[in-house]
């Protein structure tokens, strides 16, 4: 296919917010804004509110199984991502830092990430990873930070500029998408450096995505686990 | 060319040790198990030590033209990683984050960063980036979270577990590669997980410059800053 | 009252493992020793197992009335921290950070930050917090800088070393408290390092309650958030 | 002396800034206005542009004597430090983090940690500390996770929000002071936010400065690293 069509790949959006409906969600409107593009472009995306979900607490592959929950929607979740290009996580921020929800949501990645895919790589390599993140005062980087580092860390190709986000002025104020009284607009969805970065998180997502199922996933020499040490390995020296 | 074979990739190690001396560097001892496997599958590496060159503050790209530095070695390095594939930076933790040095190393990346590559992309695009870590006490993810948010931010794409270290029990104790006085082996050389995570990572970087290179860099749909608004984008939504 | 009296003191130890009982959590065996110490010194200790709750998300006081949650236990435990002089928080580490549920124990705090105690202060004025980390790999600094940072924003005094915790070598390995086979003991349980932090923190968290106590909770001129501008201010400079 | 006199106390505002001159920091105008009211209310106040000194690398307590260096004027600052009874840190936010300047200075007391104070506690026992972040885009939260934690770490008492800062909406744009073209007003000194927390921080500090001068620094029982065995203590439960 062409470098430029992105019409076979999927993706997950994921929204950690803490709004009980997505509707109220400021993040979601700047997910939306990522996702459209997608979509746009060909990409079958699909979004999950993760409130919507009862998700199971633990460090588990199924709470209910594993850790007594009483319900536990994430299996169904991770089937989805599993069968996806491309996972975008967009969270709040509170107090500087990711949601309780991203949190959860990284941890039940995690709990997956010791399986294996079918070249024998950790289940996540072969895909892509971004978020976006929006909050009133501050903490777009930290957030990015932690959710770029898991990402990373159990196999996803994290591509440039893989996060993008938005806040207002120091202090408490408009959150993303609330109405300006002043202009009747939505706050932020004139922010140029907003708009940039979405995009490009965008496309970089749709590329990695694209480059790496025309390679049939990532290549596997020297990160399969058990093989490790048949290759030129750090025990060697 | 060979998937496998990376014989005409580059890579630069820099290592912000505190320490005056490489000799003396117990970070140097985990980057070098990386550099050698590089070097054993034909990469050209060259290894620096920022304490060896005088480096100035600020964010600026010459801090003796710029910013009335007496010195500044850093365009000599700015242009050695400017002409290598693969960046590896190592840090020591301290206090649990990365080294004054790693910080100013990134603060000098960044001061370029809105520069453009050929493509008119920013700089650092079709790069790739990964870190190595030791410490005595704990901090390997909290200082991968920095670097690699700083490497993927700027443009460089963040393969998967693109970080690497190794760190004792919690407290004070021996640092990577000192003689371990009950065998005579140096600490952290025996460390299973340390060796495969290092070995896994520096495959990783390898893949991926590879794959940059036989693109010709980062696909550029969607990212070139100045005509982001001629693609799908944010602002349409 | 004498400086170390503590007779009249209480605190409450809040665990956000991820494993369902309490008896399985690395975390709480840590925070056991620490709590003994104080129990020991006549300081009221409660406990509190957070998966042994149903505990509501969002930015609410109380998730039933105001975010449609089914069921949320956080009111009852958040009149416990009220009337108790110490917090401490438990966590494990994930991938690096801390727990989901120790995210959520911020957010939920954080939701009442805004209310005010008797001398107009904000909510948690007069009151000090800590925290203890467990894992097998790394990140107890890194979780400690997240609590530590939530509970001075919101009104805490962090005492001098309000951290403590234990994390084995690099790698997965045994955790907290497990048997090692080789010696029939608890991994951790003779490490003085861990064993001294946590010692020097339980009693700077006491001092720092007395001292409160003593004072009447923390003077408060100059921080009452509505009488900012009648004191020496920094709009006027 | 009454609770409120601080004319006994003195402060040092150390400006890890990256402009070569204090004039040109935005930083340091925020740190002014809190400073000026320490003055107004009678502390002695030194502010020290770490630019303006040759600091040495190093974990080290004279750089020059133990690690090569040129040259090193970190020991008449740490004894600065040493003589105050509040240490104020400001920094700049460069790609989401404090600047390697603040990093150097944290590693420069992290040096002297180990050291102890005339009651045989850790160095900085009976001292407070505090941060101010600018920036003009994002991460005061996370400059101060690192730098309050590391205040805490060592020894001194983190007050109630001891951190202020200001940063404008996501994106480029003016920083801190910078003339608004519009008003011909400079950015953020009108922000009521920033105003209000950095009134309420320097308040916090002089109370806690206040509190410890009166106790003879901080109580001294179980924190005393020799002694730790000699109290209640970890290892016995």
């Amino acid at each position: 296919m062409s470098m430029t069509d992105f019409a076979d790949l999927s993706a997950v959006y994921l929204n950690a917010s803490l709004k009980r409906n997505n509707a109220d969600s400021h993040t979601q409107k700047l997910m939306s804004k990522s996702s459209k593009i997608m979509e746009a472009e060909g990409v079958a995306v699909e979004t999950i509110h993760m409130l919507d979900h009862k998700i199971g607490f633990g460090m588990v592959t199924d709470a209910v199984a594993d850790n007594e929950a009483e319900a536990d929607e994430w299996p169904s979740i991770q089937a989805k991502i599993m069968a996806a290009d491309i996972l975008v996580i967009g969270s709040p921020i509170w107090l500087g830092v990711k949601s309780s929800l991203a949190t959860l949501a990284i941890e039940r990645l995690y709990a997956s990430s010791g399986k294996k895919n079918d070249k024998g790589q950790y289940l996540y390599y072969g895909k892509t990873a971004g978020c976006i993140v929006t909050g009133n005062e501050d903490g777009v980087k930290a957030v990015g930070m932690e959710l770029l580092y898991a990402f990373q860390h159990i196999g996803f190709v994290v591509p440039p500029q893989a996060d993008c986000g938005w806040i207002g002025e120091a202090g408490p104020g408009p959150s993303y998408g609330d109405e300006n009284p002043d202009t009747g607009k939505p706050f932020g969805f004139d922010n140029d450096f907003t708009n940039k970065n979405t995009t490009i998180m965008t496309w970089n997502l749709m590329h990695t995505a694209r480059i790496l199922r025309d390679l049939g996933g990532f290549p596997d020499k020297g990160n399969v686990g058990a093989d490790w040490e048949s290759v030129t390995n750090a025990a060697q020296f």
